[in-house]
C-alpha cells in the first residue's frame, strides 16, 4: 500500500475536514499544500487530477484521485466508527453533509474568504449582507437540532460532526456571532473534546 | 411497514429525481404535492417536518423525515443494483452526487428557475450571465468525464446518473446549449432508456 496523498490548503475548512478525520484515524499521509488564491488549481497540472479544479483531491492510490471533501469523508471513514452501522443513520448522516455543503458552507465559508482572505476593501464585501442572512439561517436548524442531542447523528460523534464542525467553529472570522447559539456551542466544545482532535490552523 | 409519503413540487429536478427512483425500484409511495412558490415549505406546519424548509421531503415511517435530495435517493437505494457494492464506487457516487449539489445544481437549476418559473422581465435574471459561466463549467467536467465511460460510476447506471441526470437533462429550460456536448447528450439518452424511466413533468 502506498501512502495516500492530500492536495489541500491548510486553511480551508474543507481541506481541514480531511485532514481531522485522517489524524483521528491514525492514517498515514502525506499532505501537498496549495494555495488556491494563486490559481494553481486552475493549471493543467492540478485539472489533470479534479478536472472541476477544487481541493481537497485525495490521491488514494499513484495516480488515482477522489474529490469532494464529505464523500473523502465517507471513503475513509467506511468500517470505523466515524460511520453509523445502521442504514437510515447512514442516511442522516448524507443529511446533514449535503445540508453542509448545500445550506451551509455557500454562506459560512464563503463570509469567512470574503472577511479573512481578501483585501479590507474588497467589492465582494457587498455579499456580506445575504451570506449573514442564509448562514443564520443555517446556524438556527443546526441549533434546533443539537437542542435534542449530543452530536448530530444518534448519540455518537460522527464525519457529519467533522463536516459540520469545520466552518461553523469559525464562523466568526465571517462576521457571525455564534453567542445566539448556546447548543451550537456546547456541541463545538463536545467535538474538540474528542480523542486526537487537532485544531484548523487561522484563515 | 406504512406506505412513505414524498413532500414535493413535480417540476423541480431535486424532487423528481425521487419519484424516479422509486418508480424504477417498484416501490409504493404517496406523492404530497407543493408548490414552493406559495410559501408553503416556509410556514410552521412543513417546517415541523424539515426545519430547512425545503422539498423533497420523505417521511420514511409516520413523523419521521428524512431530507435532502441525495440523501434520500442513498436510504432508498442501499441494498440495490443503483447502488454500488464496492467502497470505492460507492465514494465515487458520492463524488458526483456532491458535485451535482455544490457545482452543478446551483447554477443549472437555478437559470431554470429564473427563466422558466419566473415572469419575463424578473429583476433576477441579471444572475443569468454568472450562472451560465459556472453551469457551463460543471458540463464541462461531466462532458471530459462521460467520454470514457457510459455512466457516471463504473459501468452500471447509478444513482449518481439520476442525481445529475435531473437538472442536466432540461439545462435548455435555463438557456444552456447542451449541443456543446455529445458525450452528454448520449448520457442522457442512455439514462431515458432505461427501465422504468419516467419523465419529469416541465416547469
Amino acid at each position: 500500500m502506498s501512502i495516500p496523498r492530500v492536495y489541500g490548503m491548510s486553511s480551508s475548512g474543507n481541506c481541514y475536514k480531511v485532514r481531522l478525520l485522517m489524524e483521528q484515524l491514525q492514517l498515514e499521509y502525506e499532505w501537498i499544500e496549495l494555495d488556491v488564491r494563486t490559481g494553481v488549481t486552475r493549471q493543467p497540472e492540478f485539472l489533470s487530477k479534479n478536472p472541476n479544479g477544487r481541493v481537497p483531491t485525495l490521491e488514494y492510490e499513484p495516480g488515482r484521485y477522489l474529490v469532494e471533501s464529505d464523500a473523502i469523508l465517507v471513503y475513509l471513514a467506511e468500517g470505523s466508527g466515524f460511520w453509523p452501522q445502521h442504514r437510515l443513520e447512514r442516511a442522516q448522516a448524507l443529511q446533514w453533509m449535503f445540508f453542509e455543503q448545500y445550506s451551509h458552507e455557500p454562506y459560512i465559508a464563503v463570509a469567512r474568504f470574503i472577511c479573512a482572505m481578501l483585501p479590507a476593501q474588497h467589492a465582494r464585501r457587498g455579499e456580506l449582507p445575504r451570506l449573514h442572512e442564509r448562514g443564520y439561517q443555517a446556524l438556527a436548524v443546526m441549533e434546533q437540532h443539537l437542542a435534542h442531542g449530543r452530536f448530530f447523528v444518534g448519540d455518537a460523534y460522527s464525519i457529519a460532526d467533522i463536516a459540520l464542525y469545520a466552518y461553523t467553529h469559525a464562523a466568526g472570522d465571517g462576521g457571525f456571532d455564534l453567542q445566539r447559539f448556546p447548543a451550537v456551542r456546547a456541541w463545538i466544545a463536545r467535538v474538540e473534546s474528542q480523542p486526537r482532535f487537532v485544531q484548523m490552523p487561522p484563515a
